[in-house]
This record gives structure tokens, C-alpha cells and sequence, in this order.
């Protein structure tokens, strides 16, 4: 071959290869795809993601950490390859209760946590877990997507440099395991008590002291002793962890979180680098993961009750009057937190109007 | 410019050309995305796909139709573009109520719509839109997608060149419009009334006579007095269609529907004819479709209830005995619609199996 047909075919490849790749294939911005009629707008030139994702939840760990590697495998999936929010273990890159820092100075890019373990560093954020004697999923999705919620949580997360959005809904958890029978509320005085989020503050003023571990350290603590008491999440969830293993007695209704939202957290700067598409597949991802740990929580708990009879766990129910004094203690913890914090004080006022509103329809609406 | 240089510059271009869009580009089946370091199978080269959706809810009702057009936009969204499923309101490919037809057969690619519609044609696909006094929507999730009720609904809609899946999930119903106080289970006796899916029947044994109309029908219908009273959905999308104007009583709770879901068929041969990430593309929104659907149904129904009230409706709960006659009815219908149909009477035992199981958790995770 002449050198002036080589340096052709070099010429007409580099060409062809910056059309090839730029102008002509299915990720193009400036080209519809063949046969196609949309809106240009809708098509956006892709650039690859490589992220990682520090989750407070073992990824092996029944919906908590399974439902964080689908979130990631989704939007891998959905993205065509080309974004990847690579799952990584508590402690892996950073401890299970550091995920908030994490995001925020960019140290990692997401987290895959629940906005509960940040109680003493933004109050309001405990919220956007779970609500003692709160809302159940119907009223709780109508608030955070249809009712102003959402827009609370992100304003308060981007404080802070953090885009946060529930990406899983768990079931109601149970109300604690004991190693001891709780027959009055003289027993639970003076218990040690692993407990998360607003339901802490209202076990303190039951006499019980709390303190917050994460999944990992509970079953180690309750063997040793250093609690009497844990609570962590529903019957799944729970036997996943063994806590069956060392206290018998396991209560419900876990009134202190009648659902809990789990969520994806990302850089704030991150996540503004992304196109506006690549944001819509996490956004979408993220509600699809909420309907999917939702069917799965409420499929999974009565083999795992049955699982944890079988292996000689006490099932009970509080009485009326245990329950009543938990909710008048969470009416008392919620008053005098607001009163320490301007946004504690807004969420809940938001969240309560809204709850009074949808009582007129939840009182008509079901059957009973 | 040679000869030679001019023919090296042409295959060269046809070889990048190649290279390009088959090999680099984000679509590729070949290779990873420059960067990425995923899974290849997880990377298909994207077919364009331009489809007919027939539905048979007008396209402007509220959460009916508007999600149906979610639906159809969030597909081409987050496939960049190259997946459309255009909306057809009802009559302009094909009536309402004859979107299944036209599926099957591959007259549209898809529809939109709830398989309570074909009553007369496959009695068992009726449970697969809303049970009478049956489960809400964690319930009927946990059944659907962890239970075997998906895998029941694709069987029977398989043998009909369908596939279908649940992609939009409604609050409860309200249980009918009436033109006339109802007092007694006497006062239905002789009523001429719209009823959808397996509620009809249970109307017809307390002397009701039902017939199934489309939605745009209903109106016209109740206003010339052909009919009496009409269900057809929650408070929302019933003041959306205007029945306020001509039935000043409206009843509660809708016993017939506990949920609805509304569902995206394909026809089986074009869907086949998808790559895996495009039925991914297509499951994930249906998913995300029922959360955001739930959500926002449940929003919205307290404001409509007090816009009905302000324009003079009157609402009624039903009296414990009028539903317990009900319930008795429906117990009698599901038993000789089980010994006509072999489907219905699988498809029954199936869910009535998992609700005896789901009782067990059911009864003691909640507060009441």
C-alpha cells in the first residue's frame, strides 16, 4: 500500500471513529436515534459515572443491605453500563455511623443510610426515618412526594453539600427484643436499651437508657450484656441478625416506627455534575426500590415469625395501657423538641398539618 | 488528493464508522464503555422501538390516564429516547373496552388498561385489578411480586398473546354514586347501576342490575336515567368525570375495590422481540409508576372530598350491616364462580392461601 493510501485510511478512520462515537451513536446529543420522534431534550450525550457508595447496613443483610446492592445493580442496568454506584460495607471505607460526613465532604461520592442516625447533628433529618405513632406507607409516600416532605428533606440535606431521597421502604419494625419479660413499665425502668431515631428520647422518659450501635455491634452488646435491650428492625430483618440467639422475648407493635425510609445519599456536588437524565435514573430507580423493599418487607414476616417461634422466641403484643403512656411520652418528646430546634419544630408542623388533612380521607376511605 | 489517498480515506472512514458506533459507542454490545468496568452482558446494543399504546382511559383523567402518560414519557426518558410507547385515548385506535382484543391479536403493541375489563372473557384476570373486601396495597404488593401472583396473571394472560404486568396502583375506591339515599338493602333492590370487575356480581345477588360501561360512558349515562347509580373510582378521578352533577350521594367505603391496579400490557411476540434492558427499562417504570401512583392517590382525595362537599354531596359510610350482607354476598359469588372456572378457583386459592399466611404478621406488626 502507498503511503499516501495509509495516511488516507489513518485520516478517514480518525473521522470515521469521531463520527462513529460522537454524532451516530445511541447516546448522542446531537442526533436522534435512527427511526425516532422525540424531543431532542430528552436526549442527552451520557458521560460515565464511577461512583462509590458507603452503606451503614452489611450488604448481606436482608433488605437493608440487599436492597442497596439492587438500587446499584439497577442503575447500572438502566443506564446502558454507564453509571456505577459501586456498594461498599460499613467500615469498608468509612464506619457505619459516618456516612453523613462522608457525603458531605465528598470523601465518598453516596450513601446508602437512614437519615436517623444523624439525630444529634441535625435533629430535624430523623424525621425522613420514621415518626412515632406516625403515618404508615400510604400517608407517608402521599406526604414525602405529594405534600411538601421531599422538599423539606432535600432543603435541610443541602445545608449540609448532601442530595438525599428515600430509596427503600421497611416494613413496621417489631418493638425491641428483652431478655427479660416486660410485664409493667417499672420493668423497663432502668434497662439499657439499644434504640434509633425519635423512639430513643421517648424510651429515655420511660426510665430506659439508650444508646444507638450499628447493626453489627448489637448482637455482640446483647451477649455480653453491655444492653438488656434492642430494638433494630422487623421479624426478616431481625432473625437475619440472630438477636433470637440471646434475648427470647420480642415485642410489638414496633410503635416507633410504623414504616422506615431508607435512603440514597450523594454528594451535592456530584450530583450536580450529573446530565438530567442520569438523574432521573436514580430518581427512578429509587421509587421503584421503595414499591420493591415494600412488597418484600411485607412478604417476608410471617415465615420469619414463624422461623423465630419455632426456634423458642416469645411473641407479645403491648397492652393498650404500655402503648397509650409511649404516646403520651412521644407527645411530650416532640413538644420540647421543637422547642430546642426552629427546623424540628417546621417539619413537624408540616407533617401534622398534613396528617389532619388526610385523616378526612383515611377515616372514609377503608374498610376497617 | 490521489486516487489512492481518496479510496484509503473512504475505508478508512467505513472501518472507524464501524468501530465507532459498534464498538466504542455507550450502546455497544461488544465492549465496556471507556472507563466503566461492568458486567458485558449488563451492555446491549439498543433496537429503537416506536409502539402504538391504546388505552382505555382518557388520557386527561386523573391519575388514570395522567399516570398512563408517565408512564409512556418516564420509558423514553430514561431509555434516551430510543423507546416510545405513544398514548391513544380510548376510540381512537380502538373502543375502551376492547384494548385486550386488540393487543392479543397485535393490533396495538400495547394497552392500557385493568383486567377487570374482561370479565366475560377470562373470569380469573378480574382478580388481578382489585379482590372485593380483599388486601391493601402492602398486601396485595407482597402477593403480586413476592407471592406468585405476577406469575398467575402472566400465565393466564400468555395463552392470550399477552404480556402484562401491574403498572399503576389506586387508592381505595368509593363504593358508588347514587341518585337516591340508600337507607336499606331494600333501597338497592331493582337499581340500574354501572359496576366493574368481580364487585358486579356481588350487586347483582342484593337485586342490583349492573352493567359495565367506560368511563366517558358513565355521565351521559346517570344523566339520562339509564342508569341509577355508578361506581368508578376513588373521590378524585370520580369529581375529575363530574358525577357530582348528576348523584348527590356518595358512599363509602369501597368495599369492591380496596385497591385497583391498572396494568401495561405488550403484545407477547413484541415483547419478545426487546432486549433484556428494554423489559427492564419497561418493569422498573411500572414499579416506580405504582409507588408514585399510590403516593399521589393517596394525596389527593382529601381536598376532593371537600371540593365535593362544598358543591353539595352528601357522604355516607355504609352501615355494619349493609357490609356484612355484602361480604356475605361476595362469599357466595367467589364460591360458584370457583366451581365454573378452573383458573378463578386457582387463582383464589392462591391468594386466599397467602392472606391466611400474611394474617399471622398482618395482626401483629400494626398499631390499630
Amino acid at each position: 500500500m502507498k503511503r499516501s493510501t495509509i495516511l488516507g485510511v489513518i485520516a478517514g478512520l480518525i473521522v470515521g471513529l469521531i463520527i462513529g462515537v460522537f454524532v451516530l451513536s445511541p447516546g448522542s446529543d446531537s442526533s436522534k436515534p435512527a427511526g425516532q420522534n422525540v424531543a431532542t431534550s430528552d436526549v442527552e450525550s451520557i458521560k460515565p459515572v464511577r461512583w462509590k457508595m458507603a452503606s451503614s447496613y452489611s450488604g448481606n443483610l436482608i433488605l437493608l443491605g440487599t436492597q442497596g446492592h439492587f438500587v446499584s445493580k439497577r442503575i447500572r442496568t438502566l443506564s446502558n453500563g454507564t453509571m456505577e454506584l459501586k456498594y461498599f460495607d460499613p467500615g469498608a471505607l468509612v464506619p457505619a455511623l459516618e456516612v453523613f460526613d462522608a457525603v458531605s465532604t465528598g470523601a465518598v461520592n453516596a450513601g446508602w443510610t437512614g437519615s436517623g442516625y444523624w439525630a444529634g447533628k441535625v435533629p430535624a433529618l430523623q424525621f425522613f426515618t420514621a415518626v412515632p405513632f406516625g403515618p404508615g406507607a400510604g400517608e407517608v409516600l402521599a406526604w414525602m412526594y405529594y405534600g411538601g416532605g421531599l422538599e423539606l428533606m432535600q432543603e435541610i440535606y443541602a445545608r449540609h453539600n448532601i442530595f438525599s431521597q428515600p430509596c427503600s421502604l421497611i416494613s413496621p419494625e417489631g418493638s425491641g427484643w428483652f431478655t427479660k419479660e416486660i410485664k409493667s413499665l417499672d420493668d423497663l425502668k432502668g434497662l439499657k436499651m439499644r434504640f434509633f431515631g425519635l423512639g430513643a428520647k421517648v424510651m429515655e422518659k420511660l426510665g430506659v437508657s439508650t444508646q444507638l450501635l450499628a447493626a453489627g455491634d448489637i448482637f455482640p452488646a446483647l451477649e455480653l450484656g453491655t444492653i438488656d435491650a434492642a430494638e433494630f428492625s422487623n421479624p426478616a430483618i431481625d432473625l437475619d441478625l440472630g438477636f433470637y440467639q440471646v434475648a427470647k422475648h420480642y415485642y410489638f407493635p414496633g410503635w416507633h416506627q410504623p414504616i422506615s425510609m431508607i435512603e440514597l445519599m450523594v454528594n451535592l456536588d456530584d450530583w450536580n455534575s450529573l446530565g438530567p437524565i442520569q438523574q432521573q435514573v436514580i430518581n427512578s430507580v429509587c421509587k421503584e426500590s421503595i414499591l420493591q423493599s415494600f412488597a418484600q418487607g411485607e412478604a417476608i414476616q410471617f415465615s420469619a415469625l414463624q422461623e423465630l417461634e419455632s426456634k423458642g422466641v416469645i411473641v407479645h403484643r403491648w397492652s393498650a395501657d404500655i402503648l397509650e403512656a409511649l404516646e403520651n411520652a412521644w407527645n411530650e418528646v416532640v413538644t420540647e423538641e421543637a422547642e430546642k430546634d426552629a427546623d424540628f419544630a417546621r417539619v413537624w408542623a408540616a407533617l401534622s398539618d398534613f396528617r389532619e388533612n388526610y385523616k378526612i380521607w383515611g377515616d372514609l376511605g377503608y374498610l376497617d
